[in-house]
Protein backbone atom coordinates (compact mmCIF):
# COMPACT_ATOMS: atom_id res chain seq x y z
CA UNK A 1 0.00 0.00 0.00
CA UNK A 2 1.64 3.51 -1.14
CA UNK A 3 -0.16 6.51 0.24
CA UNK A 4 1.99 9.01 -1.07
CA UNK A 5 1.04 12.02 -2.91
CA UNK A 6 3.64 14.91 -4.02
CA UNK A 7 3.04 18.07 -3.98
CA UNK A 8 5.35 20.69 -5.58
CA UNK A 9 5.05 23.59 -2.53
CA UNK A 10 6.01 27.19 -3.32
CA UNK A 11 7.49 29.76 -0.95
CA UNK A 12 5.09 32.92 -0.88
CA UNK A 13 6.52 36.87 0.45
CA UNK A 14 8.39 36.60 3.69
CA UNK A 15 7.02 39.87 4.90
CA UNK A 16 3.60 38.34 4.73
CA UNK A 17 4.61 34.74 6.64
CA UNK A 18 3.66 35.26 10.65
CA UNK A 19 0.42 36.55 9.22
CA UNK A 20 -0.55 33.16 7.49
CA UNK A 21 0.96 31.27 10.15
CA UNK A 22 -1.31 32.91 12.39
CA UNK A 23 -3.89 32.09 10.55
CA UNK A 24 -2.98 28.38 9.55
CA UNK A 25 -2.86 28.18 13.48
CA UNK A 26 -6.41 29.21 13.61
CA UNK A 27 -7.66 26.98 10.79
CA UNK A 28 -5.81 23.85 12.61
CA UNK A 29 -7.80 25.06 15.92
CA UNK A 30 -11.13 24.90 14.33
CA UNK A 31 -10.51 21.79 13.03
CA UNK A 32 -9.89 20.30 16.78
CA UNK A 33 -6.17 19.76 15.11
CA UNK A 34 -2.02 19.76 16.39
CA UNK A 35 0.58 20.26 14.42
CA UNK A 36 4.00 19.82 15.30
CA UNK A 37 7.26 20.84 13.41
CA UNK A 38 9.94 18.96 13.37
CA UNK A 39 13.32 20.32 12.75
CA UNK A 40 16.92 18.87 12.45
CA UNK A 41 20.19 18.24 10.72
CA UNK A 42 19.65 15.51 7.47
CA UNK A 43 20.12 11.82 9.22
CA UNK A 44 19.44 12.51 12.71
CA UNK A 45 16.77 10.26 12.86
CA UNK A 46 13.03 12.53 12.02
CA UNK A 47 11.51 9.90 9.78
CA UNK A 48 12.73 7.11 12.85
CA UNK A 49 11.30 8.99 15.46
CA UNK A 50 8.13 9.85 13.62
CA UNK A 51 7.65 6.15 12.86
CA UNK A 52 7.91 5.06 16.56
CA UNK A 53 6.01 8.06 17.71
CA UNK A 54 3.49 7.03 15.38
CA UNK A 55 3.34 3.62 16.11
CA UNK A 56 2.70 4.56 20.10
CA UNK A 57 0.07 7.29 19.18
CA UNK A 58 -1.87 5.90 16.84
CA UNK A 59 -4.56 4.35 18.34
CA UNK A 60 -5.19 7.70 20.25
CA UNK A 61 -5.35 9.84 17.43
CA UNK A 62 -5.78 10.06 13.65
CA UNK A 63 -2.09 11.09 12.04
CA UNK A 64 -0.97 12.46 9.07
CA UNK A 65 2.84 13.69 8.06
CA UNK A 66 3.76 16.07 5.40
CA UNK A 67 6.94 15.34 4.20
CA UNK A 68 9.41 18.65 3.05
CA UNK A 69 12.04 17.80 1.18
CA UNK A 70 14.06 18.98 -2.13
CA UNK A 71 13.48 16.25 -4.62
CA UNK A 72 12.53 12.69 -2.93
CA UNK A 73 9.69 10.76 -1.83
CA UNK A 74 11.47 7.80 0.13
CA UNK A 75 10.51 9.43 3.54
CA UNK A 76 6.78 9.40 2.55
CA UNK A 77 6.99 6.19 1.79
CA UNK A 78 8.33 5.24 4.92
CA UNK A 79 5.74 6.86 6.95
CA UNK A 80 3.11 5.49 5.00
CA UNK A 81 4.36 1.79 5.88
CA UNK A 82 2.83 2.89 9.54
CA UNK A 83 -0.93 3.66 7.83
CA UNK A 84 -0.85 7.16 8.47
CA UNK A 85 -1.60 9.33 5.93
CA UNK A 86 1.44 11.05 4.08
CA UNK A 87 2.23 13.50 1.14
CA UNK A 88 5.53 14.39 0.09
CA UNK A 89 6.31 18.22 0.02
CA UNK A 90 8.95 19.43 -2.95
CA UNK A 91 10.22 22.68 -1.62
CA UNK A 92 11.94 23.22 -5.16
CA UNK A 93 15.48 23.54 -3.59
CA UNK A 94 14.47 25.75 -0.83
CA UNK A 95 16.21 24.92 2.33
CA UNK A 96 13.10 25.51 5.00
CA UNK A 97 9.40 25.23 4.54
CA UNK A 98 7.16 28.17 4.78
CA UNK A 99 3.76 28.96 6.18
CA UNK A 100 2.16 28.94 3.21
CA UNK A 101 3.98 25.16 1.95
CA UNK A 102 2.62 24.62 5.54
CA UNK A 103 -0.80 25.59 4.51
CA UNK A 104 -0.92 23.90 1.01
CA UNK A 105 -0.34 21.02 2.62
CA UNK A 106 -2.34 20.47 4.98
CA UNK A 107 -5.01 21.14 2.67
CA UNK A 108 -3.26 18.58 0.04
CA UNK A 109 -4.42 16.05 3.83
CA UNK A 110 -7.85 16.33 2.12
CA UNK A 111 -9.51 15.29 5.28
CA UNK A 112 -8.83 16.00 9.00
CA UNK A 113 -6.63 14.71 11.47
CA UNK A 114 -5.87 14.79 15.59
CA UNK A 115 -2.56 15.54 14.45
CA UNK A 116 -0.20 16.74 11.81
CA UNK A 117 3.61 16.34 12.09
CA UNK A 118 5.41 18.30 9.95
CA UNK A 119 9.13 16.81 9.12
CA UNK A 120 10.66 19.97 8.11
CA UNK A 121 14.10 20.40 5.71
CA UNK A 122 17.00 18.38 7.37
CA UNK A 123 18.72 21.93 8.18
CA UNK A 124 19.65 23.86 11.47
CA UNK A 125 20.00 27.16 9.74
CA UNK A 126 17.13 28.01 7.45
CA UNK A 127 14.61 26.41 9.33
CA UNK A 128 15.53 27.62 13.23
CA UNK A 129 13.09 30.27 14.31
CA UNK A 130 10.91 30.01 10.83
CA UNK A 131 6.74 30.12 11.65
CA UNK A 132 5.26 27.59 9.69
CA UNK A 133 1.99 27.87 11.52
CA UNK A 134 3.02 25.11 13.92
CA UNK A 135 1.33 24.90 17.53
CA UNK A 136 5.06 23.15 18.67
CA UNK A 137 8.28 23.15 17.28
CA UNK A 138 10.73 20.26 18.09
CA UNK A 139 14.23 19.31 17.13
CA UNK A 140 16.49 16.50 16.91
CA UNK A 141 20.05 16.10 17.83
CA UNK A 142 21.48 13.07 17.35
CA UNK A 143 24.61 11.79 19.52
CA UNK A 144 27.04 11.32 16.47
CA UNK A 145 26.90 15.64 15.73
CA UNK A 146 28.09 16.13 19.11
CA UNK A 147 27.28 17.77 22.53
CA UNK A 148 28.64 21.43 21.16
CA UNK A 149 25.66 21.50 18.66
CA UNK A 150 24.29 24.40 20.36
CA UNK A 151 26.94 26.17 20.63
CA UNK A 152 26.76 26.91 17.04
CA UNK A 153 23.42 26.88 16.30
CA UNK A 154 21.77 28.86 18.90
CA UNK A 155 19.24 30.44 17.17
CA UNK A 156 17.86 26.64 16.81
CA UNK A 157 18.08 24.92 19.97
CA UNK A 158 16.76 28.33 21.56
CA UNK A 159 13.60 28.32 19.68
CA UNK A 160 13.00 24.66 20.27
CA UNK A 161 9.83 23.58 22.40
CA UNK A 162 11.34 20.37 23.08
CA UNK A 163 14.79 18.70 22.23
CA UNK A 164 15.17 15.50 21.38
CA UNK A 165 18.70 13.55 21.71
CA UNK A 166 18.11 10.80 19.28
CA UNK A 167 20.53 7.75 18.75
CA UNK A 168 21.30 7.46 22.51
CA UNK A 169 22.26 3.51 21.77
CA UNK A 170 25.45 4.83 19.56
CA UNK A 171 26.32 6.71 23.42
CA UNK A 172 29.39 4.14 23.96
CA UNK A 173 31.37 4.76 20.56
CA UNK A 174 30.96 8.66 20.63
CA UNK A 175 32.21 11.65 22.65
CA UNK A 176 29.42 12.92 23.97
CA UNK A 177 28.47 13.57 27.34
CA UNK A 178 24.71 14.34 28.35
CA UNK A 179 25.81 16.55 31.20
CA UNK A 180 27.37 18.87 28.93
CA UNK A 181 24.73 18.66 26.27
CA UNK A 182 21.82 19.70 29.14
CA UNK A 183 24.38 22.77 30.59
CA UNK A 184 24.61 23.65 26.51
CA UNK A 185 20.60 23.88 26.13
CA UNK A 186 20.00 25.01 28.94
CA UNK A 187 21.64 28.08 28.88
CA UNK A 188 19.99 28.90 25.93
CA UNK A 189 16.52 27.36 26.60
CA UNK A 190 16.38 27.05 30.35
CA UNK A 191 13.40 25.77 30.78
CA UNK A 192 12.90 23.76 27.74
CA UNK A 193 12.68 19.83 27.99
CA UNK A 194 15.17 17.37 26.42
CA UNK A 195 14.22 14.03 25.70
CA UNK A 196 17.34 11.18 25.48
CA UNK A 197 15.81 7.94 23.54
CA UNK A 198 16.71 5.95 20.38
CA UNK A 199 14.10 5.84 17.50
CA UNK A 200 15.78 2.28 16.72
CA UNK A 201 15.46 0.64 19.67
CA UNK A 202 12.17 2.20 21.11
CA UNK A 203 13.89 3.40 24.05
CA UNK A 204 12.99 6.55 25.69
CA UNK A 205 10.31 7.33 23.13
CA UNK A 206 7.43 6.95 25.24
CA UNK A 207 8.36 9.59 27.81
CA UNK A 208 8.38 11.64 24.59
CA UNK A 209 5.48 10.77 22.95
CA UNK A 210 3.03 10.87 26.64
CA UNK A 211 4.37 14.45 27.03
CA UNK A 212 3.33 14.97 23.02
CA UNK A 213 0.12 13.59 23.96
CA UNK A 214 -0.43 15.66 27.11
CA UNK A 215 0.45 18.88 24.91
CA UNK A 216 -2.48 17.79 22.21
CA UNK A 217 -4.79 16.78 24.62
CA UNK A 218 -3.91 19.91 26.83
CA UNK B 1 48.59 29.53 21.64
CA UNK B 2 45.33 30.86 20.03
CA UNK B 3 45.42 31.71 16.48
CA UNK B 4 42.37 32.68 16.29
CA UNK B 5 40.79 35.59 14.48
CA UNK B 6 37.50 36.33 13.75
CA UNK B 7 36.14 38.31 10.54
CA UNK B 8 32.56 38.89 10.04
CA UNK B 9 32.00 38.39 6.27
CA UNK B 10 29.26 39.19 3.76
CA UNK B 11 27.38 38.07 1.03
CA UNK B 12 27.34 40.18 -1.85
CA UNK B 13 25.63 40.01 -5.00
CA UNK B 14 24.56 36.61 -6.46
CA UNK B 15 24.76 37.31 -10.24
CA UNK B 16 28.36 38.43 -9.62
CA UNK B 17 29.69 35.13 -7.64
CA UNK B 18 30.66 33.16 -10.30
CA UNK B 19 32.59 36.43 -11.65
CA UNK B 20 34.24 36.41 -8.28
CA UNK B 21 34.69 32.99 -7.76
CA UNK B 22 36.86 32.88 -11.02
CA UNK B 23 39.13 35.85 -9.45
CA UNK B 24 39.26 34.37 -6.79
CA UNK B 25 40.94 30.88 -8.21
CA UNK B 26 43.27 33.46 -10.38
CA UNK B 27 44.65 34.91 -7.21
CA UNK B 28 44.74 31.70 -5.94
CA UNK B 29 47.00 30.22 -8.70
CA UNK B 30 49.38 33.45 -8.93
CA UNK B 31 50.18 32.34 -5.42
CA UNK B 32 50.83 28.89 -5.90
CA UNK B 33 48.19 27.80 -3.54
CA UNK B 34 45.03 25.66 -3.93
CA UNK B 35 41.98 25.63 -1.98
CA UNK B 36 39.73 23.25 -0.68
CA UNK B 37 36.10 23.65 0.19
CA UNK B 38 34.59 21.11 2.78
CA UNK B 39 30.68 20.66 2.77
CA UNK B 40 28.70 18.14 4.92
CA UNK B 41 26.04 18.28 7.76
CA UNK B 42 26.15 20.07 11.11
CA UNK B 43 28.13 17.16 13.01
CA UNK B 44 29.75 15.50 10.12
CA UNK B 45 33.72 15.81 11.13
CA UNK B 46 34.42 18.12 9.06
CA UNK B 47 36.72 19.68 11.83
CA UNK B 48 38.02 16.58 13.16
CA UNK B 49 38.80 15.17 9.64
CA UNK B 50 41.15 18.51 9.19
CA UNK B 51 42.48 18.42 12.11
CA UNK B 52 43.76 14.90 11.22
CA UNK B 53 44.60 15.57 7.32
CA UNK B 54 46.53 19.13 8.58
CA UNK B 55 48.71 16.21 11.05
CA UNK B 56 49.36 14.42 7.43
CA UNK B 57 50.07 17.57 5.24
CA UNK B 58 51.76 19.83 7.61
CA UNK B 59 55.32 18.71 6.96
CA UNK B 60 54.75 19.13 3.30
CA UNK B 61 53.06 22.25 3.03
CA UNK B 62 52.11 25.58 4.86
CA UNK B 63 48.42 25.07 5.70
CA UNK B 64 45.84 27.77 6.70
CA UNK B 65 41.78 27.04 7.45
CA UNK B 66 39.21 29.53 6.80
CA UNK B 67 36.40 28.22 8.99
CA UNK B 68 32.80 29.89 8.29
CA UNK B 69 30.50 29.31 11.14
CA UNK B 70 27.13 31.38 11.93
CA UNK B 71 28.07 32.53 15.53
CA UNK B 72 31.02 30.50 17.18
CA UNK B 73 34.81 30.23 17.53
CA UNK B 74 34.67 26.70 18.76
CA UNK B 75 36.08 25.42 15.38
CA UNK B 76 38.65 27.76 14.29
CA UNK B 77 40.07 27.06 18.59
CA UNK B 78 40.30 23.57 17.67
CA UNK B 79 41.71 24.27 14.67
CA UNK B 80 44.44 26.60 15.83
CA UNK B 81 45.80 23.77 18.42
CA UNK B 82 47.57 21.85 15.54
CA UNK B 83 49.45 24.76 14.32
CA UNK B 84 48.01 25.63 11.56
CA UNK B 85 46.87 29.31 10.76
CA UNK B 86 42.73 29.54 11.51
CA UNK B 87 40.64 32.92 10.71
CA UNK B 88 37.14 32.38 11.65
CA UNK B 89 34.54 33.92 9.39
CA UNK B 90 30.99 34.67 10.80
CA UNK B 91 28.07 35.14 7.91
CA UNK B 92 25.86 36.80 10.08
CA UNK B 93 23.05 34.04 9.70
CA UNK B 94 23.80 33.24 6.17
CA UNK B 95 23.89 29.29 5.48
CA UNK B 96 26.27 29.43 2.73
CA UNK B 97 30.01 30.90 2.10
CA UNK B 98 29.68 33.17 -1.18
CA UNK B 99 33.31 33.89 -3.56
CA UNK B 100 32.82 37.24 -1.54
CA UNK B 101 32.94 35.68 1.64
CA UNK B 102 35.89 33.61 0.15
CA UNK B 103 37.85 36.00 -0.95
CA UNK B 104 37.53 38.44 2.32
CA UNK B 105 38.80 35.43 4.66
CA UNK B 106 42.17 34.59 2.04
CA UNK B 107 42.81 38.62 2.54
CA UNK B 108 42.65 37.99 6.36
CA UNK B 109 44.73 35.64 6.15
CA UNK B 110 47.77 38.17 6.24
CA UNK B 111 50.03 35.60 3.88
CA UNK B 112 50.32 32.89 1.48
CA UNK B 113 49.53 29.54 2.43
CA UNK B 114 50.07 26.35 -0.20
CA UNK B 115 46.83 24.77 1.36
CA UNK B 116 43.80 26.85 2.59
CA UNK B 117 41.06 24.59 3.93
CA UNK B 118 37.30 26.46 3.66
CA UNK B 119 35.11 24.49 6.33
CA UNK B 120 31.89 25.69 5.13
CA UNK B 121 28.72 25.91 7.10
CA UNK B 122 26.82 22.50 8.08
CA UNK B 123 24.78 22.54 5.62
CA UNK B 124 23.72 19.97 2.43
CA UNK B 125 21.51 22.60 0.63
CA UNK B 126 22.55 26.22 0.57
CA UNK B 127 26.47 25.11 -0.12
CA UNK B 128 25.66 22.42 -2.56
CA UNK B 129 26.79 23.46 -5.98
CA UNK B 130 27.54 27.47 -4.48
CA UNK B 131 31.22 27.97 -6.39
CA UNK B 132 33.45 29.73 -3.79
CA UNK B 133 36.46 30.00 -6.05
CA UNK B 134 38.00 26.73 -4.67
CA UNK B 135 39.98 24.27 -6.49
CA UNK B 136 38.18 21.14 -4.86
CA UNK B 137 34.96 20.62 -3.07
CA UNK B 138 34.36 17.83 -1.37
CA UNK B 139 31.76 16.40 0.66
CA UNK B 140 31.62 13.99 3.94
CA UNK B 141 28.79 12.24 5.05
CA UNK B 142 28.75 10.15 8.22
CA UNK B 143 28.03 7.14 8.65
CA UNK B 144 25.25 7.83 11.21
CA UNK B 145 23.76 10.30 8.66
CA UNK B 146 22.14 6.77 6.47
CA UNK B 147 23.59 5.68 2.99
CA UNK B 148 19.77 6.94 1.70
CA UNK B 149 21.44 10.62 2.04
CA UNK B 150 22.23 11.49 -2.11
CA UNK B 151 18.75 10.15 -2.60
CA UNK B 152 17.87 13.20 -0.90
CA UNK B 153 20.41 15.97 -1.43
CA UNK B 154 21.46 15.09 -5.11
CA UNK B 155 23.08 18.16 -5.89
CA UNK B 156 25.48 18.11 -3.30
CA UNK B 157 26.86 14.70 -4.01
CA UNK B 158 26.84 15.07 -7.70
CA UNK B 159 28.19 18.25 -7.32
CA UNK B 160 31.46 16.94 -5.25
CA UNK B 161 35.18 16.25 -6.35
CA UNK B 162 35.37 13.67 -3.73
CA UNK B 163 33.03 11.85 -1.29
CA UNK B 164 34.47 11.28 2.22
CA UNK B 165 32.31 8.87 4.37
CA UNK B 166 33.49 9.19 7.59
CA UNK B 167 33.22 7.37 11.49
CA UNK B 168 33.22 4.20 9.52
CA UNK B 169 34.64 3.05 13.59
CA UNK B 170 30.52 3.42 14.22
CA UNK B 171 29.68 0.85 11.31
CA UNK B 172 28.77 -2.01 13.61
CA UNK B 173 26.09 0.17 14.97
CA UNK B 174 23.91 1.45 12.39
CA UNK B 175 22.59 0.00 9.26
CA UNK B 176 24.83 1.56 6.43
CA UNK B 177 25.88 -0.80 4.15
CA UNK B 178 28.90 0.65 1.75
CA UNK B 179 27.75 -1.31 -1.77
CA UNK B 180 24.46 1.10 -1.51
CA UNK B 181 26.28 4.28 -0.67
CA UNK B 182 28.54 3.68 -3.43
CA UNK B 183 25.92 2.74 -5.60
CA UNK B 184 23.64 5.75 -4.50
CA UNK B 185 27.10 8.36 -5.14
CA UNK B 186 27.87 6.84 -8.49
CA UNK B 187 24.74 6.95 -9.61
CA UNK B 188 24.80 11.11 -9.57
CA UNK B 189 28.49 11.19 -10.38
CA UNK B 190 29.77 8.11 -11.75
CA UNK B 191 33.94 8.93 -11.54
CA UNK B 192 34.11 10.88 -7.86
CA UNK B 193 36.48 9.35 -5.79
CA UNK B 194 34.60 8.05 -2.41
CA UNK B 195 36.74 7.37 0.73
CA UNK B 196 35.93 5.40 3.69
CA UNK B 197 37.44 6.97 7.06
CA UNK B 198 37.46 7.05 10.42
CA UNK B 199 38.58 11.11 11.32
CA UNK B 200 38.08 9.45 15.21
CA UNK B 201 40.78 6.98 14.74
CA UNK B 202 42.73 8.02 12.13
CA UNK B 203 41.90 4.95 9.91
CA UNK B 204 42.26 5.87 6.37
CA UNK B 205 42.98 9.25 6.38
CA UNK B 206 46.01 8.85 4.90
CA UNK B 207 44.20 7.28 1.63
CA UNK B 208 42.08 10.52 1.45
CA UNK B 209 45.82 13.16 2.55
CA UNK B 210 47.62 11.32 -0.60
CA UNK B 211 45.17 12.14 -3.24
CA UNK B 212 44.89 15.41 -1.69
CA UNK B 213 47.97 15.77 -2.08
CA UNK B 214 48.46 14.88 -5.52
CA UNK B 215 46.00 17.13 -6.54
CA UNK B 216 48.27 20.01 -4.48
CA UNK B 217 50.97 19.07 -6.64
CA UNK B 218 49.47 17.93 -9.68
Amino acid sequence: MDNTKILLVKAELRSENGEKADKLRETIKEKNSFMVNITSSPGSGKTTLLKRTIGILKDRHSIAVLEADIDSDVDAKAISETGAKAVQLHTGGMCHMDAAMARDGVAALEGDYDLIFIENIGNLICTAGFDIGANLNVTILSVPEGDDKPLKYPKMYGWADAVVINKVDALPVFDFSKERIIENVHNLNPEVPIFFLSAKTGEGVEDFADWLNEKIEG
